[in-house]
């Protein structure tokens, strides 16, 4: 059995952030397949849609938006049924993942499915973390720096632990966390530097310092907070390297 | 004056995995400038060289391969400059960038000359981590992990004091510090799920699990180990969220 499931990163947004071998792939395949929420679009497919053929069969994968685990299970469990169903009449599937698909993607939970199944082809995409970083013309590490990707739901004295030593660091996932980013951020000695942006390379893009944004500012799930210990001051110490 | 310099990412090597954005730019820009060492090849150049439609003007930002701080700041101040009197006469500009500009690249040194003389606009990449990930088929991180990105010329007790607390760990340039990583892998559990790779997505890539490289094993500086603290659990343990 030679057909493959590919995860394919579609990149952050812009639809033109989609690597050569994510577009060749999509032009393709027979089957593609989505994660999407209950009702609504898939962030995902709009950000393929400019790169799909039409007439492809599609598997939308629904995921309800509560954090019990059993839905989850029972949704990538039909999900990995659907694909393999597919895979075994001889058709390639492209699962289309936001960003990247090993870099905080759902993504895995079918291949933990899948890999011992099937044949599975990871592409990786642009992930939002970096697309995030040009944006905004925030360098996002050098040279020996060391860089810290830190989910905003963690817990506040797991966020000021991982900050203390770190010389970069990007907050995922921040939306309702942004009060206590800011909290530890201003313990670390790391406000005054943070850029805060959401929806990165999307139309809707938005991007400031964070220390701009009004005390009740309503962040989406989609943004992300990059810091850096030497903060603006990075362009002379780095010059004068 | 709204001509642009533009630092793109070519991505890890494939040259499919450069994006449709930086392949537009590069088919139009009438000047690109790539880093290169003292004598021999641009590996960003060479990534790219299926995308360039030949008759370019072409910058050579050449870097003596000694860590002194003064050639290297001569030799950007001189590509600076290269770049800027392109600009002035009304060229666009195209900095070739292995992987993200923003993401460990040189590109930051000439960022941090031009961008308040030019309109600069960074393009983002398939960076060597999700790539890595990708061709080995180990997921990076997922919901919420802390993954901590470690340039392996730190010092064995800064790496084993960052790594303590992280959940995923990613070590770049790893080069001829890989015996110190072994023992600070050994040291925090993460040895036996550690994965290494080398030329990630090139013709002569290379991977196996860290347990398997010879104790002698002589990596390139374009390298790098992945570990994760679940190591190779973690599929059950994220099935059953």
């Amino acid at each position: 059995m030679s057909e493959t499931v590919y995860g394919v990163g579609v990149g952050p947004g812009d639809p033109e952030l989609i690597t050569l071998k994510a577009a060749r792939i999509l032009a393709r395949v027979p089957v593609i397949a989505w994660p999407a929420p209950l009702e609504g679009d898939s962030l995902a497919r709009r950000i393929a849609a400019p790169h799909l053929p039409g007439g492809q069969e599609e598997i939308a994968i629904r995921m309800p938006m509560v954090e019990a685990r059993f839905p989850a299970e029972q949704v990538y469990d039909g999900a990995a049924s659907d694909i393999l169903a597919r895979i075994e009449t001889g058709r390639d599937v492209a699962v289309l993942c936001e960003g990247d698909p090993f870099f905080y993607g759902s993504f895995m939970y079918l291949f933990a499915r899948l890999a011992e199944r099937a044949t599975v082809e990871v592409v990786p995409g642009v992930s939002s973390l970096t697309a995030s970083a040009a944006m905004t013309l925030t360098p996002l590490s050098s040279r020996n720096d060391v860089l810290t990707v830190l989910p905003a739901p963690l817990a506040e004295a797991a966020l000021a632990a991982r900050l203390a030593g770190t010389d970069a660091a990007a907050f995922i996932k921040v939306g309702r966390h942004l009060p206590k980013l800011r909290r530890v951020l201003a313990q670390a000695g790391m406000a005054e530097a943070a850029v805060y942006i959401q929806h990165a390379t999307m139309q809707r893009q938005q991007a400031r310092p964070l220390s701009d944004l009004p005390e009740d500012y309503d962040a989406p799930y989609f943004s992300m907070v990059l810091a850096h210990r030497r903060g603006q001051a990075w362009t002379e110490a780095e010059a004068a390297e």
